[in-house]
């Protein structure tokens, strides 16, 4: 089953929500009322079958705030018939936006990021997600400018720009550092093996690709739409992405090591994805 | 959550099945094959939820026997919108029957046993289950009996017969034991304290009776339509039971022994009905 929690800045978000997440949250000590946004990559049973059960809970954790849930068409027919048979009326909102697979979309924003889908190859209509911080301000090195600065001049010394002050211009790069790193993570599951998301990913930081199977699998596969660990590294590779998490692994591997192995040779920064783990960007 | 796995002869039969009833009967290496029925008590989510994701995992391990469900009416629709919205097209045949909440109905008899709904008293439409052998033939001696007797007579002799053999009267009691036992299990759940149910369950050998809360919070089990453990214990002390199962605990009671504690001081043979622990009858 795939859920991830991500945590950047003061949001916390849910991707996907297989049967249990719930569970599997309270055992991480991670609060639900944290959670203000969830993103649903497609409606296949173990990436979103934890949600009726996690909104129920929520419910009667006594959730007031409202909650915003992205997903392929159906889901809101899904809800509702759970919700209307069971005769659960949530007494906080929920809104649910549709996303589209065919191309890529901003779907969210704030001051620090965006959320853009990235269309996958999947059996049903299928998105990834690229979190993404937006450009920081330059840093400005308190030490280097002269007493008496405005309050206004920061503000544009943050943007770049040089400023002159008493007479005298005072070049950017001399009295401020370059901004932090704006950090990425893409989430890229279920999916066959799908050159196309390269361009969106290029770069990022931490991509998860879905793993499926192994080589030896490479024709079942193709038939399910699936990626194989030496695909997913391939992927990797190509988009020049820092570090590659590999996760959705057929029940068939006892062991996940020919699978981890797999991936490394092509791509050596891989990690296995598995139950209960955390990876961080810059922390 | 609520879900249980009842296995008597060679049936083996789920009654609830709550979010992540499927990984409880994996981890007690359960096959999901051997499972013909599954019997659901109401549509609250913590009852049911598991249901979609356990259908789903059945058609992954190729399942081609008939299921039979019995559930209150709904069910079938949030099964249909699950399933359409994740494209699954099951390679078994479900069969839905809607139980009634108003009348106690034979919904299920084969040979040795027969399922009865037991109307409760709910805040929606909601039955338990009483799960009944049939009476059992009469057990012969052998060591009693004459040699040569027509395989027909043993039969009119498990029936409670006396027979005639080669012109000597044969005794039914003096040739064969009494039947086995004809065991019984009630399992009611979710229910206010209600009455009602006790000439159905009388002398019962194992009854599971929720018990959501203790008298503590009377009002508010009174409130929600469910049970303090004291009540549990009344029904069954009133219906005679041989043993008592309380569970579907709430989550603010750190500690079950005061729960198990008030239940025991008007029904002593009670048990806690935990996570993975088994309850045998004559075994």
């Amino acid at each position: 089953m795939t859920s991830q929690y991500v945590k950047v800045e003061k949001e916390a978000f849910l991707i996907d929500c297989g049967e249990a997440t719930q569970f599997q949250l309270l055992r991480n000590n991670i609060s639900l009322h944290k959670i203000s946004r969830i993103f649903i990559s497609h409606l296949h049973g173990d990436h979103f079958y934890g949600l009726p059960g996690l909104l129920s809970t929520m419910q009667m954790n006594k959730r007031t705030d409202d909650l915003h849930i992205h997903a392929p068409r159906g889901l809101d027919e899904v809800l509702l018939a759970n919700f209307k048979n069971s005769q659960t009326v949530l007494n906080y909102r929920v809104f649910i936006y549709e996303t589209s697979p065919n191309f890529p979309e901003i779907i969210y924003e704030n001051d620090t990021l965006y959320v853009e889908t990235i269309p996958l190859k999947h059996r049903v209509p299928c998105t990834g997600f690229l979190i993404k911080e937006k450009p920081k301000m330059r840093r400005i090195e308190p030490d280097k400018l002269p007493a008496g600065i405005p309050f206004e001049m920061f503000k544009q010394l943050k943007a770049g720009e040089d400023i002159v002050f008493e007479g005298e211009l005072l070049k950017n790069e001399e009295v401020t550092l370059p901004p932090k790193h704006s950090r990425s993570y893409a989430f890229c599951s279920d999916t066959a093996y799908f050159e196309d998301i390269i361009p969106q990913i290029e770069g990022c930081d931490l991509l998860y690709h879905e793993s499926t199977f192994t080589e030896a699998h490479k024709e079942r596969a193709k038939e399910t739409y699936h990626s194989t660990a030496k695909q997913a590294a391939t992927i990797a590779q190509k988009a020049a992405v820092d570090r590659l998490l590999i996760g959705h692994f057929s029940a068939r591997y006892k062991s996940l090591d020919p699978v981890l192995e797999e991936a490394k040779e092509v791509f050596p920064n891989t990690y296995l994805a598995t139950e209960n783990v955390k990876f961080c960007i810059d922390c």
